[in-house]
């Protein structure tokens, strides 16, 4: 393993193999023998279930509440909205048959031609028709709204070139599907859970976002409006990390949801959906880490501290081990989860290496000579810098260190994003620098074609009309036609 | 609603009909419009959330960490192990292609045949094959032992008849798949899972179970040994409610999972697999519930106390509301979860009748004379019976008797599956008392064919041989036959 370690891709040789190597090497996750997907792995699921269990709480403070709706979807449900069926149906995996039997020659399983299925059903790609059929039942009167449900799932989109995390056929996520009395309403949600997704990414993945609205043409496939989240990763390129999509009415008359309003009146439903993924897995990793492994947020890390013991023999480890219960003991009554690794069959040295690829935000050292001092090396896995402390009172010192690292992590994303913006005037200029990345703020004319011309020759797409902007109109930098506002142009994952 | 609630079967007019009216008027869940796939509505789903969060951490503290396994299994993985092809082979939903085009008409979309996949891919029914098939990579040596998985995720089985919760094409459940280098250790682990799992329908669920282990017959597809928990409904027939399997080496072999011993020897590995499901609701409710509707062990309802206001104008209802916030305060801050409806648009007739049906354990009552009296009027669900209290102190009193009903209604349903356990030596007598429920203790010969010809002509199956009976031989009461010990046969969901 140690060794493995050395061979890990620098981000400056190739960074997008440094990516695939550190998810492999880190027990993130892993190809499956079934295309597309993944497997993930114990410590990968470790840093997702803390992500799910923190987006929970969030959704449910803001009044969500979860619920499950089914796998499959009619194929005739798909065709019900128009823009839907053409986002989706082009990777769909569909179930024809309910049956498998035994084949002629005994040694296999063949699918039994009398066990198919009268309609297709496909894999939910997403639920918005499936929820929305069923919305149908529930919603009478504008009493019964809003409807806020959410639920954990997974979700299959069958990808023809996938990447651990970043674009896989079967990922897990969690959708939001709201219904509402009034447009007004259901704008207000959509931007609500934009507004969840970037205090999550920004407080807790220490990820900076750029908040913004879609373009049409990046638009979710039936939503009148998308907004976004867009992180920037250490190669300039542009992850979009999670979308919240405002969806009118169109969901509520391809399903007949009507509901009589305070004057009793018929009026259709105003709908919301909104999602974040295991894609998160992706932003995370790729904005903190560095040439040695995995740097994760304290507040995500599922091991935060690692206790490592240095002995020549038996009777010393017995001295180390009995100094560090007490210490773990005090950490834990912080809430700090650690873990003290005095297996004997591995040396310091590929434990050093092998915490430091998994990201332990810290780790402490303890040797005869601490024990004599009353001492402990404390090394932080942000900066790398070590340092020798005192033992007493070592746990407010380390949960110091953790809030510390937690922003200072945060700090360097935010320092390297803002390095990376640029406005540009200039397309010939744009094209030459954006091969290098960032994200460039220009003026568009708002047409499709000039968004189709900077895609085709520079593989960079409108990631979004930023909020919190101040605009002013100007000159498109490609069209020379007026323009609005400036939109952030990106390459992307 | 309140008159739909009149409309709830009795139990003993029809149980099989109460349960299904229940499920849907105490909104857990529904039936969806994919055949056999059910919609698990909020309040299900936040009963389904407490149990899932309750046994995690039960898991995770024998060592067991989660992951995530694909959802799509090549056809080809479930030929690998015999019996386990037989067992899930007939009840497989089909992926057979990966992609939807526009119909001719371009009124609807159609499978397109170009996007035909070489081979099929199965829905899981169950993970063994796919995990073990995974697992092969991760173990070479004895050190990469044990291997301790679970996952939480929907499987899915083709179920002619479905019933909500009992038995749906699509349920949600938690496996657990576990590696060991030896034999003692895998049965080891299957065995603890088994008391994990009594221990937690018992103590949360207040569901008292019967533990043993299955005949040849009742056996999961692949599995040398099918540990059970059997609970029994109020019509006393049998619930399977969780299995733990002793898989010996099946996978390890079918796979070709090899480890080197610690001679250098290569061996393969043993396994376990274990699971419960949505299932669990369907014995929860069934369990407990009466003919007023739900009636839920405190440790599992989602709302513990609801404070519901008697008043006769907007002044009155202030005076309540002020007076209501500190009781919530006092009973948050000892973690109960309280829920205030001070709603107008419903009288209180209804409220009453709606938290009946939804089994909230405790309903808190305050009127104008409380107000003068400082007193409430206290009613459990569990009895109906109402008292009424001093205000001052309630949040104690409301714990004790939070805690008081966890235990009352476990002793009720262990009272109950006592008196409905029958020593039966004469089959005549069996074939009569069985119609009407219960669990008969019979010696059994051993042999498939008494099994078949009971099954037959009874629609009992043998549940397990118990645990924690003491045994001695006997004859079979069926074949006349000498028999080593005693089953337990019955009706069963």
């Amino acid at each position: 393993m140690a060794k493995e370690l050395k061979e890990l891709t620098k981000r400056s040789v190739n960074y997008s193999e440094w990516y695939n190597q550190l998810v492999v090497k880190a027990d993130l996750a892993e190809q499956s023998d079934v295309r597309g997907c993944m497997v993930i792995k114990p410590y990968g699921y470790a840093i997702w279930e803390k992500m799910q269990r923190i987006l929970d709480d969030m959704f449910k403070a803001t009044g969500v509440q979860n619920a499950y709706f089914p796998l499959l979807i009619p194929k005739s449900f798909l065709s019900r909205e128009a823009e839907h069926v053409e986002g989706f149906a082009k990777e769909c995996a569909v179930v024809t048959h309910y049956r498998l039997k035994t084949n002629e020659t005994h040694d296999g399983v063949v699918v039994d031609p009398a066990a198919k299925l009268e309609e297709e059903l496909i894999i939910r790609p997403t639920s918005e028709t499936i929820i929305w059929n069923t919305y149908k039942n529930w919603i009478k009167s504008y009493r019964d709204l809003p409807i806020l449900c959410n639920q954990w799932c997974n979700v299959m989109r069958w990808e023809m070139r996938t990447r651990l995390f970043l674009r896989t056929s079967e990922f897990l996520w969690q959708e939001g599907h709201t219904a509402h009395a009034t447009r007004e309403e259901a704008e207000e949600r959509a931007k609500m859970m934009l507004k969840v997704y970037a205090e999550f990414a920004e407080k807790y993945m220490a990820v900076p976002v750029v908040q913004g609205v879609k373009s049409e043409t990046e638009r979710f496939a039936g939503a009148l409006d998308t907004y976004t989240i867009e992180a920037m990763m250490q190669d300039g390129k542009a992850l979009q990390s999670g979308t919240s999509h405002f969806l009118g009415q169109n969901f509520g008359k391809a399903f007949e949801v009507q509901f009589l309003n305070k004057d009793n009146k018929p009026e259709y439903a105003w709908a919301t959906s909104w999602g974040v993924s295991t894609r998160l897995m992706g932003a995370l990793i790729m904005t903190h880490s560095d040439d040695n492994g995995l740097v994760l947020p304290p507040l995500l890390a599922p091991i935060q501290v690692v206790i490592i013991p240095i002995y020549k023999n038996e009777e010393q480890l017995q001295q180390i081990d009995e100094h560090v219960k007490p210490i773990q003991d005090k950490l834990r009554a912080l809430g700090i989860s650690v873990k003290y690794d005095n297996a004997d069959n591995k040396r310091p040295g590929f434990k050093f290496a092998d915490y430091e690829l998994k990201g332990v935000p810290v780790r402490l050292v303890i040797g005869a000579r601490d024990l004599e001092n009353g001492t402990v090396e404390v090394m932080r896995r942000d900066t790398l810098e070590k340092e020798t402390v005192q033992l007493e009172g070592i746990e407010a010192y380390v949960k110091q260190l953790l809030d510390d690292m937690q922003q200072n992590i945060y700090q360097k994303a935010v320092s390297f994003r803002d390095a990376h913006i640029y406005e540009c005037e200039d397309y010939e200029e744009f094209k030459q620098k954006v091969k290098d990345g960032g994200f460039f703020l220009c003026h568009w004319d708002g047409t499709e074609e000039t968004e189709a011309r900077i895609k085709e020759e520079t593989q960079a797409t409108i990631r979004c009309v930023p909020f919190g902007v101040e605009q002013t109109p100007g000159t498109d930098m490609v069209s020379g036609k007026p323009a609005k506002y400036r939109v952030i142009i990106a390459r992307a994952y």
